[in-house]
């Protein structure tokens, strides 16, 4: 059966996440829907990240077998045509081999949390955004978080639910940039864990606010205990950037 | 009467456009509501830019008198508690002189477009950009624009229903650059006609597909007529980025 891998494209909010769930409608869901009334066949999406409810993509990546060969190009059209109204795009469509998984094959998942940090609401941004009032030090928020990078065990800054075999995680990149009012933080690893990078964020806001510092975030690594966590960011600030193979 | 100078984002979307009209709500209406309500009085909030139904604002800037003093804080923050939930935000209020007019007082307005240059549905962006499908020669946008940069009659790219005295203005700046999908056009000048800038966006748009050389364009201008002009671009790509005292 030919395999295509998918780059795609959705607004978290009004999903229960990426995954196929019980209750709820997901990413997922959604794009097995469009791709099977186009295709006229049942399929299943795998995708490379299980974002969570309310979490945002713009370059997740996921494949998928078809029982003939399609034009790469009549795929993304027709997918996009039968996804509306829901906002999922499928921005590009190729083909790979018999081999190629979207989930397996993945050698590093690179994920932006974006941080508007001013007093006023976003009129703009609501839900695309997390917005921190307090000011942020935002050299000390990247300083900090360079006492995460390495393989650890990140069982701190695990969910409770999380179901992978190992809280030990190597973490290649944790910046901090400030660009006006706009803070982002760049997160790239082979894998994450549960709400990791959310609750590595909420913890980076209390050193920004001044609360922790980089020895408290360090201690809080070391401590291997979920309560040792900040707060965990909402989902509105986290992106899926991209996939590399 | 203490007079005070505000700075407002708003999403365009939902809203008639910038100024009070009999049916629609509108920015300044939502605004004069929410600080008539912590002010105790009747107010007038006076906006730089009249922007239509559907454009954005990042820097839109008002100004607004009332009868008592109030700290600027307290302003921003009230303000923003009696505008939820629509989706304005105050983002600074200032004290400044009797005679500073939000409107006339302007010497020059920033506005930005933002075209995403991709087959797929936004799915991100809906509402916030204008998507073109054909691939844009962003180069050639760029030099054609330039023909429109200084002093014109520009008759040609004004709406029908234009209130302003003279189709002559002055056009500083009008860039056209690229970055991956997104293709910003940015335009400066001390004032706008009605729809001049998502006229010459769409007629730059002509440009970019290779439907329109520069010389069409120039000549379009020279034509001061309304009918020469391209199809006018949509509000969902424009924003009012700052204006300039």
């Amino acid at each position: 059966m030919p395999r295509y891998k998918l780059s795609i494209e959705y607004d978290g909010a009004g999903f229960c996440g990426w995954q196929v769930q019980q209750n709820g409608v997901s990413v997922q869901g959604v794009l097995e829907t469009a791709i099977a009334a186009f295709a006229g066949e049942a399929v299943t999406v795998k995708g490379a990240g299980r974002t969570d409810a309310g979490v945002h993509a713009v370059g997740q990546v996921a494949h998928v077998d078809l029982s003939r060969e399609i034009d790469t190009d009549t795929i993304r059209d027709a997918a996009n045509a039968h996804l509306r109204p829901h906002r999922v795009a499928v921005l590009a469509a190729e083909p790979v081999a018999d081999d190629f998984d979207a989930r397996f094959s993945a050698k590093r998942r690179h994920y932006m949390y974006r941080i508007v940090n001013r007093r006023a609401p976003l009129a703009l941004d609501e839900g695309r955004a997390f917005r921190v009032a307090r000011p942020l030090d935002v050299p000390a928020m990247h300083a900090a978080a360079q006492r995460l990078v390495g393989k650890h065990d990140f069982t701190t800054f695990r969910a409770a639910e999380c179901q992978a075999a190992s809280p030990d995680k190597t973490l290649d990149v944790l910046d901090v940039d400030r660009s006006g009012d706009d803070v982002m933080v760049t997160a790239v690893a082979r894998s994450f864990l549960h709400h990791q990078v959310r609750s590595m964020v909420g913890s980076l806001v209390l050193v920004g606010d001044g609360r922790w510092t980089a020895d408290d975030l360090a201690a809080a690594l070391a401590a291997r205990d979920r309560s040792a966590c900040g707060p965990v960011a909402p989902p509105d600030g986290l992106y899926l950037v991209a996939v590399e193979y």
